[in-house]
């Protein structure tokens, strides 16, 4: 008989944004005059810039012309498309080839299946509070799983403890849920404490456009030693609003090698197999993002919704409300005030100014008490969700 | 440390079209004044169809307006979209709901992510020869490998043998690179088997689109009893020139259970976690092809290549030389004249006539002394080698 990978008998079934849905209909149901805003949303809300969409239309005509028609793309991405992110890579002072880029349809995918090269037997270290996938893709993979915390003490940006082996180890930052962001020598004590355990790091550096802060790396590879231990995933979901049109990058040094194997290799291998690369029409939209005008283009969207996390972090301080982020990045975690839980603080805020965020035990253990509110909204909606913070929780 | 996953080394290397790039640019090189017809291709050279660019650069401008934007899609695609692949299946007599359709970036992804929801224990049945990413695959999952052969007797529709057990079945029809398409006993045949072993059948059905006889089966589902044991896997690469534009589907029946499972839901679980949907405009381009005016304007491609097709067919009748396909599949695979090794032949050809193949063996040990031609070339191309054909291996 064919079996199936019991591992996912392991998986927690996750009931947050059905939970969250459930609770919002049901009070809309009950309260139709009620205007309800939602600040609770991970996905960009704002169009694509002019100069994408054009490059994007230009390609798709080259597959319409016999002369200009593109087959099977490269597994690792056009030529002009990875030349394009390592331009982008060198705009901010870090120097990756673009041999060592490989385009994908978003960093979820490679963040998932990067696991496929590496053995069973690792030990992984994940950040709680922290973003699913990593999780969940290695409770399938059936690998251990160690846990560093955040906690309003260490401004959710846990160090490596030194008593503690892991193999694999997962980052984000800025992150996701809390916007928490690792300055140079946090995210230095990170690569040495790879470095020392022969372990890789995934770096997951999606929300990077939302750095501010010069002290704030960009990309691991600011770091020295990283091209030693480290494979970044990024995305242009939020770098670019292309959560829909979907297109993200992987770098991984040529010489990182780990267990006398290249890693760039091993992948290659892995995507040769089981991915046949990204949509040209996208791939055309990438290299756009990343032009001199794209990068001007994108700047509108990307100030458009650092400003709405400004606004919410202003109000937050007015009203002495703990938090992460609004700061280098589109989060804003807060602590929920009156040591409220995290689901009770949604349903205080939905029933009685009906605002809708993220309750933050839906990222783990460490998110109980806190509460994940974006900047995606529209302006209007921030401002007005922000009076009513102020009306409600207001001394 | 942290360990790789050691079945890599288990792989073969690849070095099949490598070895005949060189091959040819070596005698490119010692003969510049030689005209190379290239007839081993297996990607698409001709346009997407009017209607499919029009629909994706709509598509593309909906994400470059506010009112119209798009952020991330469904996982399994959108409704639009799978009520088009239902409705395709309906043209051809087979009912599929558009929920049990998943809408992917090729059916490659698929095809080599699917095992991830299936136990590593599992013995997985290939046939041979076989388009390589089934076995290399099952490699990587570390998982044992049976092979039932294809031979000339057998037409290359190798029949299940009911004294060896397999859980997972890998079949393709018509067949990459055989050409050999199943018809509905010879699947019956198979359905029959899977249902006897509780195995699963993963069909391949990328080169459906060229099926014109109506024996031949265009989905397994049109087969009594595949609900309870397959899943469906398709490409819009071949049937409307997507290889560049990345889009395909996967079909399982809501009701498929095995291991005491729910198949569709395991795959939705492993797909919400690790992909994240499919490019809108490239969605709104797979719609494009199966509505009314698209299936029309997609045969316009399709009846070229099966032209193509037909002409190197009616040559090795002619030239009495053995081969399956060149009906109901882009692809004629035939028996190397003279007892000739696949190399031997590729040499030969290359040499003589300057006509470039594919060596059988590259797929598979039951393809030494077979070679692959494809239907992808240019009409006045395939013409002219096969008047070469002729000329070297006519009596």
């Amino acid at each position: 008989m064919a079996k199936v990978n019991t591992n996912f008998d392991n998986l927690v079934p996750s009931y947050l944004f059905a939970e969250i849905a459930k609770r919002v209909t049901d009070f809309t149901k009950e309260n139709p005059d009620k205007p309800v805003i939602r600040l609770g949303i991970g996905d960009v809300t704002l169009p694509l810039a002019p100069i994408v969409i054009d490059a994007m239309k230009k390609g798709c005509d080259e597959l319409g012309n016999k002369e200009t028609f593109k087959g099977y793309p490269d597994y690792e991405g056009y030529l002009f498309a990875r030349e394009a992110v390592a331009n982008y890579y060198k705009s901010f002072g870090v120097e990756v080839d673009a041999d060592e880029i490989l385009i994908n349809d978003g960093a979820k995918s490679d963040a998932g299946n990067i696991t496929d090269i590496f053995s069973q037997d690792n030990i992984v270290l994940v950040p709680d509070p922290v973003y699913p996938v990593y999780v969940d893709t290695n409770i399938m993979g059936g690998r251990k799983i160690v846990y560093v915390n955040g906690t309003e003490e260490n401004g959710f940006n846990p160090e490596p403890d030194s008593s503690v082996h892991a193999d694999l180890i997962y980052l984000c930052s800025p992150n996701n849920p809390t916007g928490a962001a690792m300055n140079k020598s946090q995210l230095k004590a990170w690569v040495d404490y790879a470095i020392a355990n022969n372990a890789i790091i995934f770096y997951d550096s999606a929300y990077e456009a939302f750095i501010e802060d010069p002290d704030i790396p960009r990309s691991i590879f600011a770091i020295e030693g990283a091209r030693k231990c480290a494979i970044e995933m990024c995305s242009l979901s939020k770098t670019a609003g292309f959560t829909g049109t979907r297109c993200g990058y992987t770098v991984i040094p040529k010489e990182l090698e780990m267990d006398g194997k290249n890693i760039y290799k091993l992948w290659y291998r892995r995507q040769s197999t089981k991915f046949n690369g990204v949509s040209y029409p996208v791939q055309c939209g990438l290299a756009a993002v990343f032009s001199e005008e794209g990068l001007k283009q994108i700047q509108e969207n990307l100030s458009y919704y650092k400003e709405n996390a400004k606004i919410i972090a202003k109000t937050l301080d007015e009203l002495g409300i703990s938090y992460t982020g609004g700061i280098n990045s589109p989060y804003i975690w807060l602590k929920c005030p009156n040591g409220m839980g995290s689901w009770e603080f949604f349903d205080y805020l939905l029933n009685n100014v009906y605002v809708v965020g993220t309750p933050g035990e839906g990222f783990g253990e460490m998110g109980k008490g806190w509460f994940r509110l974006t900047a995606f909204g529209s302006r209007e909606n921030t401002i007005e969700a922000m009076e009513r913070f102020k009306k409600l929780l207001g001394k």
